[in-house]
């Protein structure tokens, strides 16, 4: 048995992708839809107080084509959090007029092909990476995606040393795009049907194209990698929701 | 041909996934969701008495992510018993506002991969996990899995040996994880359309996660496994129901 | 081009699954319902007859778990027959509560892989195995079915002798539940997605999983079968309808 | 690189499936129903003009089990013909009652695995084959199918003498059938998902599974066929239309 | 690691592809019609003083078959503009009557397997192609697709001379094609599902089954080509949108 990379995990993840029923929500008289959107506003409102007592974190983009409307994704120390929120959010108006399209829930995760030495958990740099505050980048992309396990493309038979050589490689192209896209990787074994859900961040929506396609030539995607969905979408800042729902 | 490995069956098992249609459910009047929660709560209440008479038993978790709202997993001596109840619920009020999400059929399964001897259906430790009572810890995670059937990756032509043997090293693994995880496997080979179902139950929800990373190293997982959907949850206590459906 | 296997060819089989919307059921006055029950018993009555005569049979099944709250499978000797019956069942006032979750298009069929010899179809026992009544057991399990045209597991480029041999020693498997399960093979190529379906009878539900088990581990299986989704369920006697569809 | 199978492609095909939402069209009053089988009569009337004018052709079957109640199959001269019937027959009344289940977009298409000379396009069987008079056959089949690019098994990296070869003894099995069974083949590459349609005639419905069974034991299916689903049906003739949709 | 092709990226763009609710439609009233259609000219109106000022252009066909009734394609400057737009076209009141089916999201690209030089960006003939106004030919072909990684047929593990070698010969079969047919080629790694969408554009249908049909047998579509959905359809002129759309 190949040994397993020990991993670092931190806050729980939900990312809610829902579409919009406009033609209901049209129907509504325009006083409930200001009613619905001020609820709504309100949940943002006590996100962001928890955001700022560093107890999660939240984004909000709308997505580009039919997959969704528009993308709630949320982190926070526990997973029941995780579950009240989305049921929070299910009882209010605004959520009538939506329809879930997908959703993907993981914990943020960074992986320890590293060698060893003081205990990870107390070094501040991870500590801002486990629990992340979100960027408000001006583009959002996710996919969630699987080693692959196929005949002699088998990434979980591979030797720990490997492992560990071919990943670091692949973090190479990653760190030539620091300062470009931000990228959060959360770990889903367990949790959901892949078994890692990757979300970038940026304000050039190119480099997501550039830095997934360089990648695709590294061996780590190129042999191993399998990907699931991707959701690309433009950062829906809270003074901008009112406009979104404006119909 | 291989051996078939032996195996011993005991209470069948249903999962239950739903989604409640919030909006629908919110247009009932309050006394009509009164009686819907009451009645819906009478329906435990009958479990309970069962599972105390040691005729079976139940849990209920809150599922995160769309999957479901709520999964209601049900063990009973009988698939008639099973059936009978999923109907009965189904005719329920609270019923009416679930969304039908996904299903398992199967019976909780002890694999024989065994020195052979004594007839362990007079094991009593045997008997508390053909039959068993529910554990109700805080979290819970099920997904089912095939063993793979591939060109050179092909679990059914290995011999009974080297099943055993890789079965022996896989369970190692699960036995690190006593105390923190307890594993229930059900089969489903003629019932439903994965060979097994496996719920896993933990206290810390990250447990699923390490537990099954791990054992994806492992050559059984590793060559062998093919994995359906992965849902997580939360317990859903019978005092906290009508919370959860108060809106 | 390896040579075909001839079959023997008997009655059309439709399997027909269907969910109840009960929700819209329990909307319907208590005559409407007792008017649509009494119509669809009529249906059965009339099938009955023909069973009687010789000309067709049926069953019906209700099945555990959310893929379909019944089955009805239906024989008779041609294809528009299985159509008419379908598309008056569609017409009744019970048919507008169900819902459409599946169905299977195929015909009776028992495979020649025998020494040549007398004409099969004058055989009695075999006549009786085209044109069967089917069984009332307790349960039923159902599942299409395909051979696997992989890489170097192709069944269909095996030679005739070696598919004849492989055959035979899966038939023994089935022999030993000879009296435990009762399985009508039906064809589907050129009817339906799969190439055959599988209809298995049972008293002990278990002795499905069993079977299916125990006939993985054998090649044809193990390396050439290819599976759709597996349907249990109990047997629905027709006194028990009227109880089944009270609300 | 492989010389690609030059084609002879006649007229556009559209295969329309379409099942029937029964409970409302009852609720429909007798009038407007009889209002909407005129309605449809007076479509077909007009396509059977076409066709006497040898302007293209069309076939109604009623199809068995659940994947559809009916199929219509046109063809045409133009893409923009068969869009305008489909849209005509959109807007019709009746239409509202059906719900669209699948469609098939491709041209009448011979394969021209044939020794050169003279101009084919001049032959006046070819003529008849690529400008056919839809058959009015007691049952009708069809599926779309891929040709292989598999590892090992790649149709398209074949050489074309090779492929040429196969064809030929693949097309010797459909010879045997001649007067049984009619086949006609569309060529769906860059039209649908597969790359081609093929639909079957017979007054024998047996006949469709003897030919697609014993042509799958032949090299070009067994290694190189992909099917989709399969639809089986019995003609629906136009003085049956009003039984067919009475109530 | 095998060096990433460079690819030049133009404007962003955005299939949607909807189908009508044509029954929904035919209940507003004739004046509520005209209202709706009147809207959605207005639209196209402003998208066609868009493509006046070289900011971008929009192409309309109607989809023959049921995977859609019409398809807008839309190429924008940014991302922002793709999805203000379709925001704005969900809120119209022509929205409400149509249901979404397919969408796609990506970026003009034009593959650098060339030899470096000159600064392509400054390359009229390539500015032209990568904010290119839309043809108004008769038919569209759209389908997506990725280069294959499977085993020995990895795409991305070959090396970058291969690869340019294989696509130079690929381009010499679309360049036969010349002026019969318009390939605009977008890039959607990161964005969407598959790695490229493929949008013909000709005024002989025939000439995509020709071209497609031609590359398939070409090494790089034969091994390395995974295709999705193929889309085919019929220009919709603005003066025939009123007629396409009256009931």
């Amino acid at each position: 048995m190949a040994e397993a990379a020990q991993t670092l995990d931190g806050w729980y993840a939900l990312h809610d992708f829902r579409s919009i029923d406009w033609g209901a929500w049209k129907q509504l008289s325009s006083d409930d839809r200001q009613a619905a959107i001020h609820e709504f506003l309100g949940l943002i409102e006590k996100w962001k107080g928890t955001e700022a007592e560093k107890q999660g974190s939240h984004a909000l983009y709308t997505i580009v084509g039919q997959k969704a409307d528009f993308m709630l994704m949320l982190v926070r120390p526990t997973m029941e959090e995780l579950n009240e929120i989305e049921t929070e959010f299910n009882k209010t108006k605004l959520a009538e007029f939506t329809i879930p399209t997908y959703s993907y829930v993981s914990v943020v995760e960074l992986s320890n092909y590293l060698p060893a030495g003081e205990d990870p958990y107390e070094n501040p740099q991870i500590q801002a990476r486990l629990y992340p505050t979100l960027p408000k980048a001006s583009h959002v992309c996710f996919y969630p995606m699987d080693k692959r396990r196929q005949g002699n493309d088998n990434w979980y038979m591979l030797p720990m040393e490997e492992r560990r050589s071919l990943m670091r490689s692949h973090g190479m192209i990653g760190r030539q795009y620091a300062g470009k896209v931000k990228q959060i990787i959360t770990g889903s074994v367990g949790f959901d049907d892949y078994e890692w859900g990757v979300t970038l961040f940026a304000d050039d929506v190119l480099q997501f194209k550039k830095l997934v396609y360089e990648m695709r030539f590294d061996e780590v995607s190129a042999r191993y990698g399998e990907f699931g969905s991707f959701f690309v979408g433009n950062l829906l800042k809270e003074e901008a929701i009112a406009r979104f729902l404006h119909v």
